[in-house]
C-alpha cells in the first residue's frame, strides 16, 4: 500500500536517513492550495529583500536581482507558466527555488532573517486583507442595491409578520431597511476584523525572532501594515483573526440566509409578493412549468458551508500548543472557501436584490386581510383614556368576532365597534386604514413612508462618505 | 398524556377559546432563565415611563407610582421573595402583574407605546452591556496576573517549541508574553462588541414602531445607550450581537483551552517545568499520589461548551423571517451560560497564573538538550558568508552526528565543528550557549530578556491608561 | 478576589497540604447536575456490591447492610431530604459518605475495586440506555399521531411543492407519511445508538482494571448490560455514544425543524393549509388579533440547542490524551439538556400533530393553480410517442401561454392546446384533473392515494410488531 | 458587474424569456463537484433503462443502444476525454446530452418515469455505498495495524496516565488495544450507516412518483440496494443518510486527533516514548535539527474540517421544507471532503502505526517514577483488612513522605512503611513492583499482559471472521 515512488527535498534533508513517502509528500503538501497566495508570498519578499538590504545583510545589487527574479516569476505564474511541484511542497518553497534556479545563489539569501512560519503568516494576512477590502466594495454595493429598492418602495404597504403571522402593515421599503441595517454591521465587523488582520508578523522568523538586526518596522512600512506583531510566538501561532473573519462571513450568510428564506417564500404562488427576473431563476427537467429561485436557494443552502468553516478552524485550534504545528496548515482552505463563498453570494444578491419586482396588489391585499390594524384600534383607545392593558382585551373581542363573521376591522360598522367600546367614535376609521396605520408610526426607526425615506437619506450620506 | 390542570393566560386571552395546555405552557414558558434580567427590565421600564411622561402619555404622578412601585419590586426580587408565575410566562409579564398589583390601574398604562418585541431585547442589551463591561474587567485582571508572572520570568529560560519539539530557547516570560497579546486581542474583540450591543431598540414595539410620539433619544439618553436603532423590524429580529459576543467569546476560550494544554503539560512528571498550588489541583479516589490539574483542565473541557452555543445561535437565525419570532426566545440560555462560564474560566485563571511557580532547572536542561542553538550555528555561518540554505544543510550533519555521538551542539569540540565547516572559529561557542541566543534576538517581539522587559512596560503603560 | 472560606475534602486530602478554594471547589464540583444520576448510581453500586460478595471481598451481611442503606439514601433523594454538598463534589460521594453516616466503616467499603471513574462512566451509560428506553417510546408516540392524521388525510389534495414552488399535486396523507418515515430513520437510529450504550464500563477502575478478582460478567448480567467492555483505558476514556446519541438527536429535531417550518408556513393567512388548535398557540401583549404557532416555532428554534450540545462534545472529545481527564465532567450538561430538550419536543409534536386540521378546500385550490399538472401533460405527450424532452419543451410553451392568458392547463380548450402540438385529443383532460394526476402515480413510494393507504398499513404493522 | 455572455439551458428553456446570467449559470452549476459520481450516474442509468424496458416503455433494441452509449461515454470519461460544460449544469444533464449525440432520440427516452431529484439521490447513495465499502476496508486495515503492534509490546510497562499524571502502570499494548476498540466502535458506525444508506430512492421521480408502471424493486435489485424507499416526497428531500455518515466520520478523526496528540506527545523531547520514522515526519526550514511529527499533526488538524462539514450538512438541512430544494445541491462537497479526508488520514495511519518503535526504557522509567504503584498499595492494605477509604489515606500520607525525601515507594524500606501502617509486611515488595502491579489487574479488560495477549486474540478472531 506504500507508494514505491520516494522523493526527497532539498531545503531539509540534511538531517534525515530516509526519504518521505511519496504518498506521505503528498498528504503532508500544502501547495495545491496555497499557490493562490503566490502574490502575496512575492509581495512579502520583495519588502523583506529591501528590508534585509537596509540592515546590510543584502547588497543593492542583491536586492534587485532578487526583486527581478521575482517579478520574472510572478509574470510566470499569471501566464499560468509556472511548474508547481509537489515534491517542494508549499507555495514559498516553490517560488524560493525557482529564484535560485534563476538567479542562482543570491536567491538562498533572501531567506535569511524569516522561517516559513512567520512567511506564511504574512502572507496569509496580506492575502486576507486585500480580500477583505475587496468583500467591502461587494456589501456596499449590495447596500447600494437595497436602497434604490428601498427608495422604489417607500410607499408600498405590506404585511408585516411576526411568528409568520400578519401584525401589522408596514411598507416594503422599511422591510428592505431593515435588511440594510443588518448588511451595515456586516461591513463594521469587516472593519473591524480588518484592524487585527492589518498587524506584521514577519520577523518573528521560526517563533523567538531571529539574530539578524531587523527593521520590523520598516517591512511592515512597505506593506502597509499598521505595525509590527509585539510577540513572535504569539506571531507564528495566532489565527485568531482568521476565526475572527468566518465568523463574521458567518453573520453575513445568516443575513443572507433570511434574505434568501423571505424571498423564496415571497416568490411562492401563496404569497406571490415579488417577481425575481428569470436570469436568477432556473427550471426543472420534468415539470416544464416550474420557475425555481435557485439563487436565494443556493445562498441560503451556502451558509451552512461558511457555519462549517467557522466550527472548523476553532476546532483546528482548541488546545494547540504554542508555537507553530503543522495542523495549522489546515487554515488555508476553510478561509479561501469562505472567501469565496461570500464573493459569489454577494455578488449573486447585489445583482439580484435591485432587480427584483414588487407585486403591489398582492401585498397591499395581504395586508388589509388578518386585522393587521388591531393594534392602531387599541391605541385609539387608549387615547380615548382605556388603559392599554383593558383595550388589548376589547380589541381582542372586536377581532374574535371578525374572525366570526369575515370581517375585518375596517369593514365593521360604527355600531358594531361600538359594541366593544362605547367611547369609538367616527374618526376611527381614520386609523383603521393601512395608509393611516403605517403613517401614524412617524417617529425614528418606525414604518411611516415619511421616515423611511429619512432613513434612506441618511444611508445615501452613510454610503458617499464611505465611497468619498 | 395531556395534563389535565389548564391555564389562562390574562394578558393575551381575549381571542382565545381555549386555555393553553399546562404543559405546553410550561414548555413555552421562559421566566425560569429569563428572570435573570429582572433588574435590567425595571431599568429599562423606568426610562420608559419617564419617557412617556415627557411625552404627556403619563402624568408625573402615573410616574412616580410606577416608579415606587418597581423600586419596591426590584427589592422583593433582591430579597429572594418575589413570586415568580410560570403561568405569567416571562420576566416582563410577572414584573408587570406584580405592579398592577401593587398600583392598580397605572400598572396597565406603562405597556404603552412598547410591546414585548422590543422590551426583551431592550433588557438582553442592557443585561449583555453590565455583562460585557465585567468580563472587560476580568480580562484585564488576567492580563496583570500574565504580566506579574512574566516580568518574574523575563530571564528564565526555557525550550521554544515548534510542533512539541525543541525548536530554539526562548524565555518563560517572552512565552507568557504571547499568552498576554491574545488576550489583548481578547479585550479588544469584546470592546468592538459592546459598541454594537450599545444601541437602543426600544421604541420599535411589536415590529412597526408605535403611533405614539415616543422620544427615542430620550430613553436612549436615560439608559446609557448610544442611539436608537434604526429601523424597527430589524430592532426586534436583530440578534447579532449576541452572536458577535459568543464568537468572541469562543476565542476567549480557545486561547485559554490553549494554555490550560500548555499547563497540564508542564505540569506532567515529563516535563515539570511548573508548579500549580494545591488550591487549584484536586486529588483521587482511587490513586493517593495523584495531584490533577483539575482547573486547567475542565476550562479546557469547557470551550466546547462556548463553541457549542455559538452554533446554537448561529443555527437560531439561520433562514428566519422577519420579525419576531418565537424560536428566539431560545438565545437567552446559551449567552447565560456563556457569560457565566467565561465568568467562572477567567476568574480561575486570573487567580491561578500569578501562582504558577516555574521550575527554572528543569527548563534550562531542557532547553540545553535538543540542538536548540541550531539555527544560531547556521546564522554564525551565513555570517560567515555562506548561504543560508548552504548553511542550513551544513547544520544537518552536525546535528546528525550529534544525534549520532550523543552530543549536543556546545559540547563538540571545536574539531569536530570544524569537520562540517571549516570557517568555524572559537567565537561559535559565544552563539552555541543558551544565554548568548536568547540575548541575541534583540528586536520588536523577539525573546531576549531585554524585550522581554520592554513589551511589560508596553504593556503596564497600555493597562495603566485603561484603568486610569 | 479569593474566597476566604476553605474547604477540605475528605477523600483524597492525604497528599494535599493547602485546603481547596472554595471558589474552585464549586467550580470544578459537579454534583449540581449530576445528581441526576443518583438513582443510576445507586442502581450501580447495588450490583457492585452483589459482586463483590460473590467473590468474597464483602460478606453477605455487609452486602445487606449497603443495599439497605442506599434503598434509605433513594427514598431520602426521592422525598427532596438529601442534603446535597457541593464540598462532596458529586453524585458518587454525596451518596457515599451519607452510606458512611448511615452505615458506619462497612460503606467505605463499598469503593474496592472501582474508582470514580469507572464508576461515572456506568452510571451514565444506566441512565442513557433509560433514557434511550423512553425516547423510543415517545418517537413511536409521536409516529402514530402522524399516522392517524395521515389515513385521516389519505385523499386530500394539496399541491407538491419544489423549490416552494408548485410542482405536482400530492396528497396530504403522502406528505405526513414523508414524515412518518422520517421518524422510522430516527427511532432505527435510537436502537444502533442503544447498543454501544449498553455495554459495562465497570471494573476498568481508575483506568487499568482492579487487583480483586472481580467477576465483570456477573455485574453486566445483574446491571442488564450486554457485555463488559474489553478495555480497560477505553473504558474510562470512551465517550463515543454521548457523541452519537447527541448526533442522532440532532436528526431528530433537524426533521422536527423542517416540519415545524412547514406548520408555520402552513399556518400563514397565505397558506391557510391547516388549523392548529389554540392550545398549541400563544398571543400577543400588543397585537390582539394575532394567534402565534409558538409550539412549532420553538421547536425550531430548539434545534440550535441540540446542533450545539454535538458541537460542544465533539470539540470536548478533540485531541484527548488517553485515559480520564477533568474535561470529561464537561460531558453531562450537554447530554441531559438533549435529553430534556427532545422528550420536550417529542412530547409537543406527539400531542399536537394528531390535532391538526386541514383546510381541505384550501389545499385543494391551491393545487389547481400553479400548472401542477404540467408534468402529466408531458407523460401524456409521451405516450403518444413523443421523446420526454421534446414533451418538456412542448409542454413549457403551453405554460408559458397559460401564464400570460391567466389560464390553467385544464381551462384551456382542446383547440388551444392542439396549437401546442397537434397528437393532443379529448382524452388529455383524464390527466389534466388533481384526481386523476395522484390516482396515476400509484406504485410503491407513489402519491396515489391507494399507495398511501398501503403504506398506512405498513406501518401500523411495523408499530404493532414493535409495541409486542 | 453583470457577465454580458448568456447562456441558454436546453433542457428547461421553453418557459423562459431571458437566458440565465453566465455569473449565475456558473454559480449554480454543480458539475465541477459533481462529476465525481459519473460512473454511479451511468449504473444507476443502465439499470433504470433495463426496467423501463421490462415495462414496455424501451424496446430492446433502444435499451441496448443507450447501454452501448453509456459504456463509451464512461470510458470517455475514465480517459479524460470528455467535455464538461457548466452550461449543462450537471453531471446528470452532460452525460445525457453527450448520449444523446451519440444515438439520438432514443437518448431522450432515457429520462422517462424519473427526474433529476431522485437520480441525484440515487447517484450520490451508490457513491457513498461504494466510500463506505472502502472506508470499512481502510479501517479493518488500520485495526491490524494497531494488533500487530500491540501484540508486541504486550509485556512493555509504560506509566498510564490520567489528567496526563503518573497514576498506574499499564503495558503499551493494553494502551494500544484501547486504540483498537475505539477503531471497532467505528467500524460498527459505519455499518450501521451503511444500512441506512442502500435503499433505492429512484422512482421517486419529482417528488411524488411517476405516472408510468415503474418496477422499483427490480431497480433495486438490479443496483443492489435492499428495497425501495417507502415515500416519494421523503426520498428527494432525505439527506438523514450524509449527516449519519458525517457524524460517524467525525468520530473517526475524534479518535485519531487522540491518537495523534499522543504519538506528538510521545514522540516530545521529554516523553521520549516512541520514535516515529522519517517517512512520516518532516523537517525544518529554519531549524535544521528538527524532526517533526507532521502527518500525526496534520491528522489531528484535519478533526477540524470533518466538524465542520458535520455542522455544515446540519444547518443546510434545518427548517427545509419539503420537498427537494436547490440548497441540498450543497451536500455534495461537504461529502466528498469528508471521504477524501478520511481515506487520507487512515491510510497514513494504517501504514504509521505499525511502524512506531517503542522506546521501553525510557517508558519503563517513567513507570517507575510518580508513585505509580500507590493502588496496588492501597489494595494491599484492605487486604490486609483496612478499608478502602481508611488505605487510601494512609497511602495519601506515604507519598506525601515520598515527594518530601525523593524516593518512590519501591524504594522505602519496611521500616518506613510501617510507620504508616504497622500490618505493612516484606510481602508488599511485590505488589510495589511495575511487573508486579500489571499482572495483578487479570481479568477481562485488565492490563496485566496475560489479559492483553487474550484480547488480541480476541479481536483477531474478530477480523478473521470479517475477512471471511
Amino acid at each position: 500500500m506504500t507508494d514505491t515512488t520516494k522523493t526527497t527535498n532539498q531545503q531539509w534533508g540534511g538531517r534525515f536517513s530516509e526519504p518521505v513517502d511519496a504518498f506521505v509528500a503528498r498528504f503532508t503538501a500544502s501547495v495545491e492550495f496555497d499557490q493562490r497566495m503566490a502574490k502575496q508570498d512575492i509581495q512579502g519578499s520583495v519588502a523583506h529583500a529591501k528590508m534585509l538590504t537596509s540592515i546590510g545583510v543584502l547588497t543593492e545589487e542583491e536586492r534587485d536581482q532578487i526583486i527581478q527574479g521575482l517579478s520574472e516569476i510572478e509574470e510566470e505564474i499569471q501566464r499560468g507558466e509556472f511548474e508547481w511541484s509537489i515534491e517542494l511542497e508549499d507555495v514559498h518553497m516553490n517560488i524560493e527555488a525557482r529564484l535560485t534556479q534563476k538567479i542562482g545563489i543570491t536567491g538562498k539569501k533572501l531567506h535569511t532573517g524569516r522561517s516559513r512560519n512567520d512567511q506564511v503568516a504574512t502572507d496569509i494576512r496580506l492575502y486576507m486583507r486585500d480580500e477583505v477590502d475587496f468583500l467591502l466594495e461587494e456589501v456596499t454595493r449590495m447596500q447600494q442595491g437595497i436602497l434604490s429598492l428601498a427608495e422604489k418602495e417607500a410607499h408600498t404597504i405590506m404585511p408585516g409578520f411576526t411568528h409568520l403571522q400578519t401584525a401589522q402593515p408596514v411598507t416594503f421599503g422599511h422591510h428592505l431597511m431593515a435588511w440594510y441595517e443588518m448588511a451595515q454591521r456586516d461591513y463594521e465587523r469587516l472593519v473591524d476584523c480588518r484592524k487585527r488582520i492589518n498587524i506584521l508578523p514577519l520577523g518573528a522568523a521560526a517563533l523567538a525572532g531571529t539574530t539578524y538586526p531587523i527593521d520590523r518596522f520598516m517591512t511592515a512600512d512597505l506593506l502597509g501594515f499598521e505595525r509590527p506583531t509585539y510577540n513572535s510566538l504569539d506571531s507564528v501561532s495566532d489565527r485568531d483573526f482568521a476565526i475572527e473573519f468566518t465568523a463574521a462571513a458567518s453573520v453575513i450568510m445568516m443575513h443572507m440566509s433570511r434574505w434568501a428564506e423571505e424571498m423564496v417564500m415571497w416568490a411562492s404562488a401563496q404569497f406571490n409578493f415579488i417577481f425575481l427576473p428569470d436570469r436568477f431563476c432556473t427550471g426543472s427537467s420534468i415539470m416544464p412549468q416550474k420557475k425555481n429561485p435557485d439563487v436565494p436557494e443556493l445562498v441560503r443552502g451556502k451558509t451552512g458551508r461558511v457555519y462549517g468553516h467557522l466550527m472548523s478552524l476553532l476546532t483546528l485550534m482548541k488546545s494547540q500548543c504554542l508555537a507553530y504545528n503543522k495542523d495549522n496548515q489546515e487554515d488555508k482552505e476553510p478561509l479561501f472557501d469562505t472567501v469565496d463563498t461570500l464573493k459569489g453570494s454577494l455578488r449573486a444578491f447585489a445583482d439580484m436584490i435591485p432587480a427584483i419586482e414588487s407585486r403591489k396588489d398582492n401585498m397591499y391585499e395581504a395586508a388589509r386581510r388578518g386585522f393587521s390594524t388591531a393594534t392602531d384600534l387599541a391605541d385609539y383607545l387608549v387615547r380615548q383614556g382605556v388603559a392599554f392593558r383593558d383595550a388589548h382585551e376589547v380589541v381582542g373581542k372586536a377581532v374574535g368576532y371578525g374572525v366570526k363573521e369575515g370581517k375585518d376591522l375596517s369593514e365593521m360598522t360604527l355600531e358594531e365597534l361600538k359594541g366593544f367600546g362605547t367611547m369609538i367614535e367616527q374618526d376611527v376609521f381614520d386609523v383603521l386604514t393601512l395608509e393611516g396605520s403605517v403613517a401614524a408610526r412617524d417617529h425614528i426607526g418606525g414604518t411611516a413612508p415619511n421616515q423611511v425615506l429619512l432613513a434612506v437619506e441618511r444611508a445615501k450620506t452613510e454610503l458617499h462618505a464611505r465611497l468619498a
